[in-house]
Order: C-alpha cells, then sequence, then structure tokens
C-alpha cells in the first residue's frame, strides 16, 4: 500500500534536522517553561518557503485568534478550517501559516488558521471548544457546511476528527470533508508502529506522547471517542484524506483509522509516503515530497467542497 | 519637539509587558544557545497583526535569504529595504514580517525583509555585507535607486545608514531615503539618555548592549563610522526619517544623529513618540501609536521615491 521506497530527498532531510536539533534542546530543557518551549516549536515556521500570492488576515473566529488564508486569483472556493499539531501543548498559526497557505492555494480555498487553547492550561475540552466555535463562526461568515473542510497534522489531525464526531453527537450539519496528516489519534499510543519505528522516527517517541496526552486529557479517559477518535464509531463520517510518512511512530494511527473508517462505509484516501519523518508537509515549498502530498491533499478537498 | 505627552495606549502597552517577560527570561538563560535565544526573539512576531491584502514570497536576495513583499492593489511603486532588528544577534524576517507588510502597504511599495548573517558567528562586515548585496540584487531586479529607500530598526536602523554609507563611499548610487525605527547608531552607548531613560526602557539597557556591540564589532574600532554611523560625515546622505519613543535608552541615538545631519544639510524627520518602547512599531495593527508612526513612515517614503 505504501508508495514505491525510494530515497528521501535532499530538501526534505532539513526536517529530520530540525527535529534532531529539537530533541537535542528539548532532552535538555527539564526546567524550560511552557513559553520558552512554545518558542522552540514555533521555529517549525521556518521548514516552509512563504506561498506566493497568499494574503493573510488577523480574525477572532468565535473567542480565538486565527489567520484567515486567501490565495489571489478568481474562483475561491469554501474553506478549510486548519488545526495545527504540536502534542496539544505546543503549536501555533506561527508556526503552521505557510504550511495552510500552500494547502490552501493547492485547493483554491481560504484557510483558517486557528490559534486555539492549549495544555495544560487549557486541557480537554477547551481546545475542541475552540474548534467547535471556529466552526460556527465560518458558518456564520456565511459558507456551507458543504463548502468547509476540517485538517489538521498531528494533534490537530485528531482535533479535527473529534470536531466532526461532536457535530455529529450535536445533530449539526457536518463539514464536507477531513485531512490528516501525520495524525495522533490513539492516545493511549499502544499500536505497533509505536515500537516498529522507533529508531526511525527522529521526532516522536512514546514516554513524551504519554506526558503529552496526560496534559490534554487530564483524568478524562483516553478511551473517549473525543479524545481518542480512534475508539469512535466512524459511521457518517465523511470522506477523509490521511497522509503519513512510513518512518513514524504514528503509522498505525492512519493506518488502523483508515481500516477501521473504511468498514463504516466512510471514503478514505490513505497515502503512505515512504522514507518521510512526522509531518513531512511542513517541508512546503521546499522538499518535493511535501508539495506532492499538499497539491493530493488540494486537489482532493477541492473536489470534495461543492 | 516631542509630541504632546499622552497615556500610552492599552494596547500599546503588551509590548512592555513582552519585554518584561522576554527580559525575565534572558536573566535566567545563561546557559542559552544562540538557537533558544532566537526563538524568544521571534515571538516579537505575534505583537503584530497580519496586514490584509499583502502577500510574500520566499526569495534569495544576492546570498541572503528574504521575503519579498507585495501589497495588493495598483500602482505598487518601489521597494523598500527592511533590515530588522535585534542586537545584530538574534531578529530574522519570521519577527518582523508583519511590521514590514504594514510599512510597505502604507507606502504601496514593495519590501524586501532580509535575512542578513547574524553575530557572533559572523561578526562585522557579514551582516553588512549582506545588505549590500540585497541593495544590488534589488537593483538587478530592474530597480533604479530612485526608487528604493533602505529601513531597519534598532540595530536595523545602523545597518541602513551603514549601508548608505558605505554605497558612498564605493561611488555607487544612492537609494532615494532612509528610515531608522529606534534606530541602534552608537555602539559606544555614551549618549545621555542611556542613563535618564535607563528606568523607563523595559527592554534595552547598557550592558547587553556592550555585550551586542562587542559580539557583532569584534577587535574593529566602535568609532569606525561603518560601525557607529553617529561617527559619520553625513553630507550627501539621503533624507531620513526617524521615529523613537520617549521611553527609550536609545532615545538619544535618534537625537543626536538628527542634529548632526541636519548641520550636514540632510532633510530629516525626527518623530518622537511619548511614552513609547524600544521599536514601537513592532505593534503594527494592534496599537494606534504604531499605526500612526507607520502611516507617516510610509507617506513620507511614498512622496521621496520617484
Amino acid at each position: 500500500m505504501a508508495e514505491p521506497v525510494t530515497a528521501p530527498s535532499p530538501e526534505s532531510r532539513a526536517l529530520g534536522r530540525l527535529y534532531q536539533s529539537k530533541g537535542e534542546r528539548y532532552d535538555g530543557a527539564a526546567q524550560m517553561g511552557m513559553v520558552a518551549l512554545r518558542s522552540l516549536e514555533d521555529e517549525n515556521e521556518s521548514c516552509s518557503s512563504e506561498a506566493p500570492g497568499v494574503s493573510y488576515e488577523s480574525v477572532d473566529a468565535g473567542g480565538a485568534p486565527a489567520i484567515w488564508v486567501t490565495p489571489a486569483g478568481p474562483n475561491v472556493h469554501g474553506v478549510i478550517v486548519y488545526l495545527h499539531g504540536g502534542g496539544f501543548r505546543v503549536g501555533s498559526p506561527t508556526s503552521h501559516r505557510k504550511l495552510a497557505a500552500h494547502f490552501a492555494k493547492a485547493a483554491n480555498s481560504h484557510a483558517l488558521v486557528l490559534h486555539y487553547r492549549l495544555a495544560p492550561e487549557h486541557p480537554y475540552p477547551a481546545a475542541l471548544d475552540d474548534c467547535i466555535a471556529a466552526y460556527q463562526w465560518v458558518i456564520h461568515r456565511g459558507f456551507k457546511p458543504n463548502e468547509i473542510a476540517i485538517a489538521g497534522d498531528s494533534a490537530g489531525g485528531n482535533l479535527a476528527a473529534a470536531t466532526i464526531l461532536r457535530l455529529r453527537a450535536e445533530g449539526a450539519a457536518l463539514p464536507a470533508a477531513a485531512v490528516a496528516f501525520s495524525p495522533w489519534y490513539n492516545l493511549k499510543n499502544d499500536l505497533p508502529s509505536m515500537e516498529s519505528n522507533d529508531a526511525k522516527d527522529l521526532l516522536v517517541h512514546k514516554a513524551a506522547l504519554h506526558d503529552m496526552a496526560a496534559a490534554y486529557a487530564g483524568k478524562h479517559s483516553l478511551e473517549d471517542p473525543l479524545v481518542n477518535p480512534l475508539y469512535a464509531d466512524l459511521a457518517g463520517f465523511p470522506p477523509i484524506f490521511i497522509s503519513v510518512g512510513s518512518d513514524e511512530t504514528l503509522e498505525d494511527d492512519s493506518v488502523h483509522f483508515s481500516e477501521k473508517a473504511r468498514k463504516a462505509g466512510v471514503t478514505v484516501e490513505l497515502e503512505r509516503v515512504a522514507g518521510q519523518q512526522h509531518v513531512h508537509v511542513l517541508m512546503a515549498g521546499r522538499a518535493p515530497e511535501a508539495d506532492t502530498s499538499i497539491q493530493k491533499a488540494g486537489s482532493w478537498v477541492s473536489r470534495h467542497l461543492t
């Protein structure tokens, strides 16, 4: 099912180098506060190039700050609500603005890059509340559910799925499509790739994931589908595009979720990219693998918004 | 000469709070490496809102990475070469992109936000070499000197002046105008406001300035006009707009440079903004004082580019 194995491009290897550099600094950062950790995380911003012709507006999206992204040119259609990764504790629109811009451009859609509240200061369900409020803000701005996709990477992929599950539980109209780049669905971190890819993954390891899951879920069950969408009944879930790298400890989150979704009758497109690290699309505009995945995801979104 | 004293806006006070927070972290950061310090500095990014309708392109500007900024709409004219501050050691296009975008929009000009090389890894004249190369890159892109302004804040204001002085020494055609926000010209740090404003300035103090000057100048004389433009013969310098806050230890850098430039026959517009901190224009789009200064500087640039 994976793509043919070819060597990662030299450009795409820059992501692994950044992750190693960050890993060394995190290891020495036992005393480091969340503010400093968040500053380091925002270095991810440097991975992506600017997407030419895209403009931005700072907005309040139902209570949380966000960036409204607009590609230049005619026939811009629909909105991608974009939820950044960072283990529910770090990450921001700063770290993911350019990735979201490339993605919006590939879909010829607007994007809304949301600064949802972070753990540990704001545990579950604060981030999810912000995502729901942002979706409603987009609706109030005049977009119909079938013009909206919800997307995210890593923890943001989890939030994208949880947002849809909660909208379904509330009886609200669902967005037309979902996209997840290297989603972290299973906060129990007990799928086989967690061990089998541990030596290849340059960023994501079990101990840190457990810390992040605890900070986000608090005393909440890690089997609650709104915290762990791998435990959800996926009937009625909208079509989903998932992209994951073959060198990720989180590879099986994508594989198992895809299998479960297909069994529930959901349309799934799963892209497994050989030799790539966690959220390799952060190399948007700089590495061919990232650009290929973003083009695929963007075209796919464009076909699913009506 | 200063503006009437009114209380700073509540919005503009956010800058002081950020500076105090950073000061506390720097004080505890004796072991912190330059990479982490640069991450913290990039938090300045959060001060500014996105400038609607402005788009960006990542470029190589004669050897150094840069962001090419383009406001939407007709009659965009000329280029502002923008040199960020950060004491020659930190700061980046990330921290200053949005400030430069607001400024470019106010002038209806392009901007080039340059990622020049930083000390201590790259002491003088590395940064200045990059600025000269970027100016030549703009010329090669088809812009005439009278369509170019060179601007910067803090250490970037120093580099803007030094770039012009070196172009003059090399016999090159000079840009039409210069702009400096809270420039740090005098690397000897011995003007009266360094002491008299010390209690009011929430970021910039003498000891850190001495460290930065040493990292940048190395064994080079701190009285070399290309390191310390306050010691330059300013005859033939283009018209310059300078903005500085009344609460800055660096206030006299602007005042003394303005006096010296006027005596040399240079057209100078000096704006002293009551109650504002270092580089208060970082609050672009968020504080009225910042927006007023940027509008003034932008209109001024627009009048000086032909």
